[in-house]
């Protein structure tokens, strides 16, 4: 489905309209809670964004257009907060490729079908040209076509995960009628040599409009994500918008802006641990088997106290905020795949739980809350500074 | 993959050191956490088992068969924990006849290439016989059977998604090998009639022998779950082993249960919920809109007081542990699918989070508990029982 809006805002609010799942249709999928209209607002904090290789780009000798390209990461990189990172877009091209060129196009002949059995003069001729082998495509081809493109799609989700998108020009260059109708074929391939792999692949794109050529073209660039990166995708592009200095359409509509709340990376989420779950300590398997790494080791702001709960093997410990007589505290602080902190959340027992704890610079992260009966019976270790330092004191 | 293993004990072991992703094949995927070696266990608590609609059942005439697998389930009854329910067996028998009766042949004509091209003498020719036709198969006919599985597959899994599992014959019957040669073709499809389905459908199966027909041959059923529901079914077949009274192989080997843990089901995650996020309330959206729904209106066991915070909109209530002068408390227990827990717990606030509140049966669920500091300025509300007689007594 494509979206056609002057904005960001315009285009969240048709989505919201025309999306969900369609019960008659064996394709349609749930939109995940992550995707949903919510989720949509400004893209606050750094992003990691992917750059197709210099080497790797293509302009089909439109200097105008490479210049554009360049003069929207300038002004990107005046951002501060955005990082920009070169990848191999070799693995999207060559699924790119498998559209027109490979059996894929037997799914066009399926689409026409009966028209172009019945009454194939009435298809313009070139599409016709394209369409017709599909008739005659072999099974063996598509399912020797669909093993490699499983592979590239394993390639290209792999490259995608390390970004919050992948940032390509959205064309190369524009062609005039009499180009295209000189070399249909080449000059249709051309235009969608950085689009043509996104249904293949599974992902979903977003263009918008950044600066215009010195020859007063106008060029844009296309933002990636894997499927259901709408909402993602659109508030990047709703902070970009603010970015480029582009009337609103040709009729001159001025830009209003929907307030929206400040949105971030949905992908992990970070939590805070202190005792049994640090790195080396007998509960750490329940983050790594997770796929939990270790973003940082840090400290608490100074507001907290540190007690040894009563009971255990595992021995934990309990924090608990206090303005006057607390103490910074090490911690760990590790990214869990949203997808599993659930789980992880249900598997502590009482009287612990998973609230908010204070760091240093007064932001607050998940991490590990103790509820007030929880330390009857507990020793204070606040003094020692860290759940290491107190097992260190045990052992000797 | 298949494993062949005397118990589901030692099926966990051969798993577990032979699963893995294979970053050299593009259709290898991640081991989701809910699948790993640690969620094998014994399945505690009831279980919802999807049954074969009688009219649908197929036997080939076997009455030994027909017999053995009422046996099975009559044994299975006794447990009165596991509730089982029809279902319409139709659509996977359908998918299960695009396996041999459709254009997935061709992968079988691939697989043997270059030998069925170069060499076709030495294949048997029965198997040539089912293979070759696959060599000539059209990809519009492939393209086609893909989007009929497609929709079978969709009908399929939310038929699966009701229950723990499905329970089947393994086979209708079995076959002499006279009868085999006879009609080789035939007797293979009556053979796969309840697993030919499962790879076009992407789910994983146990079969496990229950009891001897009269006529003293081996008779068992499959259990049949979505893709990476591995763990699940093993933990389910350990529960069902202790059911059934049967020798381990020919060799009379013992059986030595290892010890594990207890394990639920990981699909749900029920929070407890007191306030703001009961049903029709302001944050409940938080809930709805992760596909939760309401499992239970109850209360707490009579050991919480509770308290309405200082701050707000939105208003929100703490729960606090006191064995002595607590009280029970009006709640409400939502499932929330796992995936979806963790982004519900992170965008709590402090003081608030998500630890265990304890049931009048002692049982403990996933709820919200209060720090000790947020509650100052608060108010005690715990006479009233409840968050929505506060809201009244607020209103009037």
């Amino acid at each position: 489905m494509t979206i056609f809006a002057l904005t960001a805002d315009q285009s969240n609010t048709v989505l919201s309209i025309a999306e969900g799942v369609d019960c008659d249709d064996g394709y349609s999928r749930e939109n995940p809670f992550y995707n949903q209209t919510r989720q949509y607002g400004e893209r606050s904090g750094p992003l990691r964004i992917g750059l197709i290789r210099s080497d790797q780009l293509a302009f089909f000798g439109d200097e105008g257009y490479a210049n554009a390209y360049s003069d929207t990461l300038k002004i990107l990189r005046e951002d501060a907060s955005i990082e920009f990172e070169e990848l191999d877009f070799a693995p999207f091209v060559e699924a790119a490729k498998l559209l027109y060129e490979g059996p894929w196009v037997t799914e066009r002949y399926l689409a026409t079908q009966p028209l172009i059995d019945d009454s194939p003069e009435v298809m313009f001729p070139v599409v016709r040209g394209i369409i017709e082998p599909g008739k005659d495509a072999l099974a063996s081809d598509l399912f020797t076509a669909q093993y490699r493109l499983q592979e590239l799609k394993q390639e290209c989700d792999a490259i995608l995960d390390r970004f919050d998108c992948l940032l390509t020009p959205t064309a190369g260059r524009f062609f005039t009628v009499d180009e295209l109708l000189e070399e249909p074929v080449l000059r249709n391939s051309q235009l969608g040599h950085y689009t043509n792999f996104m249904n293949l692949l599974d992902m979903s794109g977003l263009a918008l409009p950044t600066v215009f050529t010195q020859q007063g073209l106008p060029f844009g660039v296309t933002l990636v994500a894997p499927a259901f990166g709408d909402r993602r995708l659109l508030s990047i592009a709703k902070r970009f918008e603010t970015m480029f200095d582009l009337p609103l359409g040709a009729l001159g509509e001025s830009r209003e802006s929907l307030p929206v709340n400040p949105v971030a990376s949905p992908k992990h989420i970070d939590v805070l641990v202190c005792g049994a779950h640090l790195k080396g300590l007998p509960l750490n398997w329940q983050l790594t088997e997770r796929g939990a790494t270790l973003k940082e080791c840090t400290q608490t702001a100074s507001v907290y106290r540190m007690y040894a709960l009563a009971g255990g093997p595992p021995f934990r410990p309990g924090l608990v905020l206090d303005e006057q007589q607390g103490a910074a505290i090490d911690v760990e602080i590790w990214r869990v795949p949203s997808e599993h902190f659930g789980s992880f959340v249900a598997g502590i027992p009482a009287p612990l739980g998973i609230g908010k704890v204070r760091l240093q610079d007064g932001s607050y992260v998940s991490g590990f809350i103790c509820e007030p009966y929880g330390l009857e019976g507990s020793k204070e270790i606040t003094q020692l500074g860290g759940w290491r330092a107190y097992l260190k004191e045990l052992a000797s």
